[in-house]
C-alpha cells in the first residue's frame, strides 16, 4: 500500500536530518537566537529583495493564529475564502484569539477556485459599515490554495493594489508556497512586495516541522517575539528550526523539492487526462482532485491510499492525490498505469 | 567558553537522532495518529501503573496553556507559586487564554522554596469566597521547581489529599520532571496517582523538542485533541514527537539522561561546598544556585557561561548553573577546579 | 416626523418609571441580591411551569455573550441562522469570547425565513466530524427572528427533539420574545420546556433596559453569577433591573405591551396588503418588511422615519417598519392612509 | 436598621428620575447617538479644558474591561495596586480579555495607601525586560482608591510625568472620582491633562447606573464604539445614560452630591476620632475604615449595617463605613452618638 494521502506522510529530507546531526552538539543560544536561525533568516532575505523580519515557527495553524492575533485589534476581522484552512480546518483557532473570519465563497462566479478576487472582498466591505459589525482589516489568502490552485502574478498584483487602496492588510498562508511559486513563476520577492506578511511552509516540503514567517510591513514587526512566546510557539531549542531552514535555502533545496512534488503530480494528472477523466479543480500544484468512477476508485484503493474528497453523482467521485518531495517516481508510474482508459 | 546557561543549549541525544533517521521514510498517519506516537504512549503507560491519556506536545508553555485552558471554565483560576514559570516567564500565556493566576509566595515561611504547601493554598481559598472574585480551581506546581528544588513523596501526598478534599485539580509542570524524580525517588506512577495531570519534559532532557502530557483524571480527557489543534499544537508530522518519546522510554533512557545531569550538578555543588560557599536554594536537581564572591564570578565568566541570578549584597551574588544529559564531565571538573577555596 | 425605525426609540412605559420612583429610596442589597430582583424572578417562574435560574442583564448582546461563553467549552461552536443578530450585528461579540459561529442559510429552501430547521442543522453536523474542526454544541435561534418571523410550537418542538437527540443545547435569543409569543400562541412555559436557556427581552418592550435570562437546564446553572460579573454585566444597583421586571410581570404588562406593538404592525400591514403590496418576509410580529415602489418610499420618508432594508430591483425596495408598546395609533392610521392603492 | 454598607444602596437622585420622566416619550436615535448623550458629552467637556472623546457606559467593571482591552495589544500588561478593584473584585474580567495585571503592593513603604508611586512602578519595569515576560504598558490607578485615600495634584503630576517618560499609558478608575476630586481639590481638567483616559463614576454618585469614560489621548480614540458594542456595553436606549449625565453635570450636581457624601463621612470620622479611636487608612473621601473594639462593633451592628473589614488583633477590628449623596444627616448623628468615648 503506497500512500498519496498527504505531503506529511514521510518525515524530513535526508539533508535536513544530516544538518541536524552535524550541528547537534554545538552549544548555542536558545529561543531562536542561535546562529542557525540567524543564518536561515539571512538566506531567506536574499530571496526577498527587501528587508523583512523572519520568524521560524512550528506549524501552519500556529503561524496563522500568532500572526493574525498579533496584527489585529480586537474588533478587526479577517476576510478569507470559505474553503480556507483557517475557516474550516483549524478548530476555530482564529476565533479562539477573539477574531471573526468573514468567509467568502471563492468561485469566481463558477466552480470553486479557492482564490479571492477584489470583487469578492468588496462585497464584504460594502456590508460592514458601522460599529455594530466587525471591521474588516485583513485579507487572508492561501497559495497554493486548499484545492490546489495557485495565484498568478497578475492576480496577486490586483489583490495587493486593492488591499492597499482600502487600508486592508494582505497575508498569505504558504503551507505549500514553494509548490505554488514553482508552478506559477511568482517569486519570493513578489510575495514580499505584494503582501504585508506571508509564510514559507517547511513541514509539507521536506522539513521535520517548521514554517518561516516573513513580515514585510514595518508596523507589524514590533514586539512580535512576545506574541510567539505568549501563544506557545517559541521553541527552547529554536535552532531545530534554524538548522532546517538554513538547509532548505542552501542551493535552493526548498524549490527543487517542490519541483519534484509538482512533477510527480503532473505525471499522474497527465495519465488521468489521457485516460479521459477530468478534475474538480484547476491545479498545477502538488494536490490534484481527479474525478473518477467509483468502481475505479474502489479498485485503486486496494493498492494506494488517498482521500475520497466529494461525491459527484452518477457513480463518480473526486479524490485527492497529494505528492511530495518524497514521492517515488515508480509509485507514480504504477498508479498512473492503474488508471485505465476512460470507458463511459 | 563552555556554557552552563541552560539545559537546551545542545540539541538531541544521538539515539534520538538515530531513531528519527531510522524511521524517516516510513509512510504513516499524520497529526499524532502514527504508530510511533502510539508506541510512545504505550511505553509511558507502563510506568504509570494506571490508565491515562497521553498527548505529545512541542514545549512547556504550549503544554501549560493548552492543558489549563482545556481544564478550566472561564471564571476559574489557577493557584501557583509566585516563582512559577507560568507566573513570570510565559508572557502571560495563561492570561491570554482568559484565566487569572493567583500567585502565592512559596517560601515555607522562610527563604524561597519554589514549592506550594497546603497552608499556602488555604490562604488563597479563604480570600476567594464569592462571585466578585475568580474561583480557585486548579493548583499548579512545577517539579523540579524553577529554583531547583524537588517535591518529596510526602509533600506530594499532602498536596494531593488537600486538593482532593477541596475540589481542586492538581497539575504538575514537568519541564524537568525526570531530574526531579531521579533526585527524590518519586516515580511516574506516584505522579499519576497523586495529580490529575502532569507532563514529562523531553526538550530539556535529550529531545529535539517535545513534552508528554499525561491526563489521569477521566473528566479532563474528553475532546482534548480539539484543544491541541485549536491552540496550534498539533504537528502534521506528529511522529517527530512519537519517535523521540518512544526512544526516551526505551531502556529508561529518559531517566539515565536525568541521572547524568543530576550527577554533574552534584559534582559542581560539592566542589562549591568544599570551597566553603553556600547556595541560594536547596536543590538536588540539575539546576543549582551557588552564592559566590563577585570577583570569583568575574573570573569564572572568562571561561564559562552562566546566568548571574541575584545580587546578594556584600560583594556576593547567586549564579545559576544548569547541567544536562550532554554536560561533559571534563568541563565539570575544570569548572569545579576553578572554584577556589573560600577566603573571606 | 414620526419614527418607525425601531422599538427602542422611546424610553420606558410610565408604570416602569413610576415603580422606580416609588422604590427609589429603599435601602437594599446590591448586585441583584435585592428584594425586587428576587420578586421579579419569582413572578417570572410562575409563568414557566418548572424551576429555573433567572438572571437580569442589561442588553441582548451582553446576555448572548455571557450565556454562550458560560455554556461552552473553548472548542465548542454555535450553530445559528446567517441572518442571526449574533452573526451579523454584535461586532463579533461571540468570537471575542473565543467561539466560532457556524452560520446556516435559513431559507427553508426558498426565501429567507430567519428560522432554523433540523435539516439545516444536520448539514452542519455532517461536516464537523473530527478535531480539525470546531465541535457544534449549541443551536441558537431568535424568536421573533431578525426578519420578523416567529417559531410555531411545532417548529420549536421539532428543534428541541432534534437537539436533545444529538446532544446539542438549544438557546433562544428573545430580544423580542413577547411579541413572538403573543403572535404564535407559544407560552413562556413552552419556551422553558423546549429550550435549555432563553431570555425575555425588556429593552425593546417597555423597559429602560433589561433582559431576563432563564436557565432551565441544571448543568448550565452553576456559578453563573461569576460569568455575569466577569463580563461586566453585574450592576451595582441591580434592582434597577429587578424593579422593572417586577413591574413588567405584574398583571401581564409585558404581554399587553407586546400585544399593542403587534396590533399596530398588523394595522399597517393590512393597509399595505389592501393597497396591493407584498412583503419581503412572513411576519406576524412587530417588525414588518413591506416591498414598496421607490417613489412611494421617497414620499413616505418626508413624514416618517424608517430603514430602507433592501433594493428589490424594478424600482422597488423593502423597508422595515417597527412598532412598539409606545407606537401611537393615530400615527399608524396616518401612515396607513399615506400608503395609497398599488398602481403598477 | 440603617445601612452604611455601600454607596449603591439607594437608587438615583430625584432630579435624575425626574429628568428621565420628562424626556421619556421623545423619539430619538438609539445606541448613544441621541441628543441627550451628545449634550452630556458637551457638558462634561466644558469641565475638561481640552478636547476628549466621551463614552457613557453601564458600570465600573464594564468600563475597565472595555477600555483596557481596547487600549492594549495582546502582550501588553497593566500595572495596578494589589488592592485595586481590577486585581481583586472583578472576577478576572481583565484577564478574561487576555491581559495580565502586574499587582504592586501599594504601601508607600508602610501601611497600605492604595496609591501607586513612580518607584513602585519602576520596580516592575526593572523586572520586565524581554519577550519571556509580558510588556508593562498601562498604569491603572483608582481615585479615590478602594481604601478611601485620594491622590493629591502633586502625586498625579509625578505619576503622569513618570508614565510619559517611560511610554506608559495612565488610566484612572473613577468609580468614586467626584468624592476624590471634592476632597483633594484636583479638577476634571487636571484629570484630563494628567491621564490618557479616566472615567467619572455615576452609579455610586446619584445615577441609576452609568459611568462616563473620558479618552484624552488621540491614539486611543479610534474605533472605540466597536469595542463597546463587542463587549456588550452599547445600550439600545443609550439615552438612559445620556439623560442622567446631562443632569449630573447641570449646575454641578455631581459635585454637590459628592460634597454631601464626603461631609457625612467627615462627621462620622470626627466623632470617632473624638472618641479616641483611630483608622486603618487615611481617607478624606466617602469611605472610612475606623478601628473599633469588637464589643462596640457588635453593639453598633444592632442598629446599623456595615462591613467588618479586617481583624486587627487585641479585640479590635477595622470596619468600613460608606456614605453617599443619599445619606441622611440624622442617621449620621445617631451613629456618631452611639460611638462612645474610647475606654482602653
Amino acid at each position: 500500500m503506497y500512500s498519496f494521502k498527504n505531503d506529511y506522510i514521510e518525515n524530513a529530507h535526508p539533508r535536513i536530518l544530516q544538518a541536524l546531526a552535524d550541528t547537534n552538539m554545538e552549544q548555542d543560544e536558545g529561543y531562536g537566537l542561535d546562529r542557525h536561525s540567524a543564518a536561515a533568516a539571512e538566506s531567506i532575505k536574499k530571496y526577498l529583495g527587501a528587508d523583512a523580519d523572519i520568524h521560524l515557527l512550528c506549524g501552519g495553524t500556529q503561524t496563522n493564529l500568532i500572526a493574525l492575533s498579533a496584527f489585529l485589534r480586537p474588533h478587526e476581522a479577517i476576510i478569507a475564502a470559505e474553503t480556507a484552512h483557517i475557516c474550516v480546518h483549524e478548530t476555530g483557532a482564529i476565533e479562539a484569539t477573539g477574531h471573526k473570519i468573514l468567509a467568502v465563497p471563492a468561485s469566481g462566479g463558477g466552480a470553486p477556485t479557492g482564490k479571492l478576487r477584489p470583487e469578492d472582498i468588496q462585497k464584504v466591505l460594502d456590508l460592514h459599515t458601522d460599529e455594530h459589525m466587525v471591521k474588516p482589516r485583513l485579507v487572508k489568502i492561501s497559495n497554493s490554495t486548499e484545492i490546489g490552485s495557485v495565484y498568478s502574478l497578475e492576480e496577486l498584483e490586483a489583490l495587493s493594489r486593492f488591499c492597499g487602496e482600502r487600508n486592508l492588510l494582505l497575508y498569505a498562508d504558504g503551507a505549500r508556497l514553494a509548490s505554488a511559486l514553482v508552478a506559477s513563476g511568482v517569486t519570493l520577492s513578489d510575495m514580499r512586495r505584494l503582501t504585508d506578511a506571508f509564510y514559507i511552509g517547511g513541514t509539507k516540503n521536506g522539513a521535520l516541522l517548521g514554517e518561516a514567517l516573513v513580515i514585510g510591513r514595518d508596523s507589524l514587526k514590533e514586539d512580535f517575539r512576545y506574541h510567539i512566546k505568549q501563544k506557545g510557539g517559541l521553541l527552547a531549542k529554536g535552532r531545530v528550526l534554524g538548522v532546517q531552514f538554513e538547509e532548505l535555502f542552501r542551493d535552493g533545496l526548498l524549490f527543487s523539492l517542490a519541483r519534484h512534488a509538482n512533477a510527480m503530480a503532473r505525471k499522474i494528472a497527465q495519465a488521468i487526462s489521457a485516460a479521459g477523466y477530468g478534475f474538480l479543480t484547476d491545479s498545477p500544484s502538488n494536490q490534484i482532485f481527479p474525478i473518477l468512477p467509483d468502481a475505479l476508485i474502489e479498485k485503486l484503493q486496494k493498492n494506494w491510499a488517498f482521500y475520497v474528497w466529494q461525491k459527484m453523482g452518477e457513480g463518480r467521485s473526486a479524490i485527492r492525490i497529494v505528492t511530495s518531495w518524497a514521492t517515488k517516481e515508480e509509485a507514480v508510474d504504477e498508479f498512473a498505469g492503474a488508471v485505465g482508459p476512460c470507458t463511459p
